[in-house]
């Protein structure tokens, strides 16, 4: 079987239809609306929306293929001359209701340019409203054993890249507990566009089983006002990384992207507090564990 | 007497008092609460800080004073030698509790650089939940009659300069019903450095006079939940303006700015819905005139 573009689209999709239904199941309340797009340039997607359901406050599983001519921008920033490009990917954020369950962000990509060259990205990281060292565990642990099935560099290499790229420099913070993040991965790579793909594939199928898991095992601990102020504020938090650093929002909105589909990932509600300091040893402990380099195993 | 960067400090410090002073009047409630900071690279500032007033929710009244060695960023931007910069400046942006009362945001400016280059900037904005046609035109007149009193060109010019600059191009809406906004000021215009930072001058002490009588105007009307909620949905917008795409924001957040300070225009609370769509008469007038090229006069 080639690893073509239609291929991977096709797994694509059917991975955003796998995820709805685990997430459907794991809510028991909110069913996903679906919205069907078109890209003037080429191309479209299907969004699909979660809101208000009995964990899931808000959050979106998009799915996308668009083709056309390569923006200038991008051109520029790859040195490439004139080409058309192709992209296809998954796309998610989670906000749920309780401050004791986590965010999480989920993205899974494959990139081609009409001069043959062609790349996977992608990466998952969780951003819990207060940080649980069990969960932080298991999410790292999970992600390790999907990395390791694939090569025994990957965990290793992909955990540091999303330490750095999920750090909101103008906060001092990394965005939650990490995961893994990765991009440009080809042939150069030593690996088959195959050995890739699988790897892609593993990463984008662990997705469900890890957040179902974290939904069910936290969404029915207490909390209270405080907690939920909390929540707010850890959530402007992730607005400022999204809108003033993450590299696939700017791409889309620079790109004259579908704003609803590339800002589903807002949360439905957040809070501002001028110079906020932490209120208590909670707090304390969340803050102290947003840097770079934790062995979360 | 010689316009120096002591004398427009000093201009500018007095501004900030005056106009602290003529808020908390207006808001008979809340006081400003004054952080002093020092910029690692040289100068500092001064943070007023207003919250949980009768009228006004959240607020800031920035003044800072800052030098250095000009970063390589602007040094790239504005095609410059390495050389040292001076900027000092005023920043204010005023969340009002009540959906009846507008958001307003002003700036005014003075930059030098050590090879003798100088220029003033400035603006100020309004941002109402809903449209009033009365409060838009008196803004617009007040700001004309300002203008009109230093050049007759001014207001047509920074009218049309504050429709582009305060536009939301991925929402395809102005941010408000605009203002004025100019940069790049200097003798190249054909005024002397007197002139232009006496129309400075007159745009920052405009500032009060206008803000307050709009408080005073509109902060006791009537609202209910609907009113709110479309406030929350209308600032998570300023939040998209002033996060992806501010330019004093981005040069603050780039150049390792104090973030506090930088970010002290976010809003207390703000909302994101998925697509939303107008729900009602007053909702979808006011979309109608988030549009460039309106003569509110």
């Amino acid at each position: 079987m080639e690893i073509n573009k239609e291929y991977i689209t096709t797994f694509f999709k059917g991975l955003q239809d796998e995820i709805c239904t685990a997430l459907e199941e794991a809510d028991t309340l909110a069913k996903f609306q679906e919205e069907v797009w078109e890209r003037d340039g080429g191309g479209g997607g299907r969004s699909r929306i979660i809101a208000e359901g009995k964990i899931i406050e808000k959050g979106g599983v998009g799915f996308s293929a668009v083709h056309g001519e390569t923006p200038e921008k991008i051109l520029n920033a790859l040195k490439l001359d004139k080409s058309d490009f192709f992209a296809t990917g998954v796309s998610i954020v989670i906000h749920p209701r309780s401050p004791m369950v986590p965010i999480i962000h989920m993205n899974v990509r494959y990139f081609e340019m009409s001069n043959g060259t062609w790349w996977f990205g992608g990466g998952i990281d969780l951003t819990p409203h207060y940080v649980d060292e069990t969960d932080a565990k298991y999410f790292h642990t999970t992600l390790k054993h999907v990395c390791d099935q694939h090569d025994d560099s990957y965990y290793a290499k992909f955990k540091a890249w999303a330490d750095d790229y999920f750090f909101i420099k103008h906060r001092n913070e990394t965005r939650g507990v990490g995961g893994i993040f990765f991009d440009r991965l080809n042939e150069s790579s030593g690996k088959t566009k195959e050995e890739l793909f699988n790897f892609v594939k593993d990463v984008g199928r662990s997705f469900a089983p890890i957040y179902t898991s974290l939904m069910k095992k936290n969404h029915e601990l207490s909390y209270n006002d405080t907690d939920v102020n909390w929540q707010m504020l850890r959530r402007s938090r992730y607005v400022e990384f999204n809108l003033v650093l993450d590299a696939g929002t700017k791409f889309g909105l620079d790109t004259n992207g579908r704003t609803e589909s590339i800002l589903m990932s807002m949360p439905p509600m957040a809070k501002w507090v001028y110079n906020y300091q932490p209120q208590n040893e909670r707090e304390i402990k969340t803050l102290s564990y947003l840097k770079k380099n934790i062995n979360w195993i």
